[in-house]
């Protein structure tokens, strides 16, 4: 069996691991972006997880991307949101169809005015370009890279509407990789989205208080972190999810995994400290760092937004607040303690 | 208003800081155990606390009981679990009926085989003794003592079926203390026996890979945070509780704040550092310190098993393997993994 994996940043380049544990074979394909990147895998460890990568990876640069796709039996899509769409229409272009895309990137996408799911926007280009033979999955749950990397047991969550795909993401599963299997495409990938957003609050909170209150402030995060489940549970279901997916591994674990450590967080962190939200996601994009939840925030509100959902989420319009419109952090997250239940 | 707090641990201490800031007049009363505590109250701050109390505040010794209670509006018993008996045993002796009683204490209660939660053990006493006019209020949510003493915004629930008590207890919220209220008084003592028990397993975590692994296992203790909030509500829903109450910040709240910090997190990360649990638990003890979870977890998994529910909650068991049959905590842990979804 062959996979292709597209994007060698942090968790393209992490689900390299397990599937070389399976003996796939595994093709590596960097973006533009990625050229450097495939430089240092070949020649050492990659900079990011700091490891090296599994000998037998076949690594292909930007300009290689048909070479890379050659006879893949399924492939991995890795990238950023950011980077999705101009990746995969690059994608659909190399490929025949019937091939099972795995999905690693999580947020939302805007077309033309308008709030797409990744996998909702990929099967419309799809069926648009290629036929009606898409088969997708979205992957989600609490997964840190850089700890997939590292052999720490982990649960991630494969959803996918396809038999075929559930079958071969079975040869995924590796002593430390446990695969769990959804239906619910939708809710899996809102989770995924939002919990980018949620986990900012967490960070903000640190950078608020932890300097001087020596981490006794989780009276107050613990409200935050709560009040993020209900949120992301409550777009799920409006969205058409299942409130149960929110309330398990892809939301509760994955807000969890999300605001304890990493990219989100330390966004969060310096926005706590008082750094201008725009300031702060390009500084961080400047070391290679991107803090997804900046992004998804803006294209969530609308989403929410446009469903008139917002007095539900009061959280996600208060980060708005913070983000966007620079409201003071502190105030902000006070006056949210006197609105929500 | 007077109302008279029993236990001047961690959390009778912290709550009499609402309680005077809203103009109420406090007599806190120690245990047996407490009477050094209520020196050092006197002289300068709360050695636990490290605070100073309210300089308005009564202080009462062990052997005052009576004259502690002496008119008071309400009462607020902040003992453990283990001291809960006797405390509320000596209390009934010493009032007529009809008085508010609000309880800060956490756990289930093994009274001549069986077991109880707080509030049914203590409504069968009471009715036994004293009448049928039991007003009762069990607290719950997320809160850290030592932070609600230095005024972090925090959300308590307070959840009872008893109108008096409900309109009582909005004389308690202050500018930082949030009270919500909750019908469901069942599933609020449950959430807040069970996440004691459950934080257990982070601290676990933290001690088996903290010191060689840099924060880097948060896939793997995301998982044990998301089947604890699972088996939480599954065990409120048996019970008869409300789901919602689990989903909420009584369960995933409070589970959140408790798995950050604190005496159950610590006593985890003692076992997952390979001390005998009752070692321990018996060295925290002389420390003053009660990790209230190793307690809960034999008592919580008798009354799981009795209603044949632990098919439903492997990590209980587990963590019961770990602490009671001391088997090695990662391995137990890893074999988990292969059975929770």
């Amino acid at each position: 069996m062959k996979v292709t994996v597209l994007g060698a940043g942090y968790m393209g380049s992490a689900v390299t691991f397990p599937l070389s544990q399976n003996k796939i074979e595994v093709n590596l394909w960097g973006t533009w972006l990625d050229d450097e990147i495939i430089d240092f895998c070949e020649k050492s460890e990659h900079p990011k997880l700091q490891k090296e990568l599994n000998p037998n990876i076949n690594f292909f640069r930007s300009r290689e991307l048909e070479k890379a796709l050659h006879e893949a039996d399924a492939i991995f899509i890795g990238v950023s949101s950011e980077g999705f769409l101009p990746v995969y229409r690059k994608l659909l272009k190399c490929i025949k169809g019937s091939i099972p895309i795995f999905t690693l990137t999580k947020g939302l996408i805007e077309e033309a005015g308008d709030i797409f799911t990744i996998s909702s926007i990929a099967e419309k280009i799809y069926n648009k370009n290629i036929g009606n033979d898409f088969i997708w999955t979205s992957i989600g749950g609490p997964v840190k890279a850089v700890e997939l990397a590292y052999f720490v047991p982990t649960f991630s969550i494969y959803a996918s509407k396809n038999k075929k795909a559930k079958q071969i993401s079975n040869n995924f599963n590796t002593e430390y990789y446990n695969i769990r299997q959804s239906d619910d495409v939708l809710g899996v990938e809102l989770c995924s989205a939002f919990k980018n957003v949620y986990s900012v609050s967490l960070g903000i909170c640190d950078g608020l208080y932890k300097n001087y209150k020596e981490g006794q402030y989780h009276n107050f995060s613990s409200i935050l972190f709560n009040q993020g489940v209900k949120e992301i549970s409550e777009i799920v279901k409006n969205f058409g999810g299942k409130v149960s997916t929110a309330f398990n591994l892809a939301g509760i674990g994955d807000l969890y995994v999300t605001s304890q450590s990493g990219r989100n967080r330390r966004f969060g962190e310096l926005v706590g400290r008082g750094v201008k939200a725009d300031e702060a996601y390009h500084g961080m994009l400047l070391e290679g760092d991107i803090a997804e939840g900046y992004r998804t925030l803006n294209l969530g509100h609308k989403f929410v937004k446009q469903q008139s959902l917002l007095k539900k989420t009061p959280l996600l319009n208060s980060l708005y607040n913070i983000m966007y419109n620079f409201y003071d952090p502190e105030r902000e997250l006070l006056n949210l303690l006197k609105i929500i239940k």
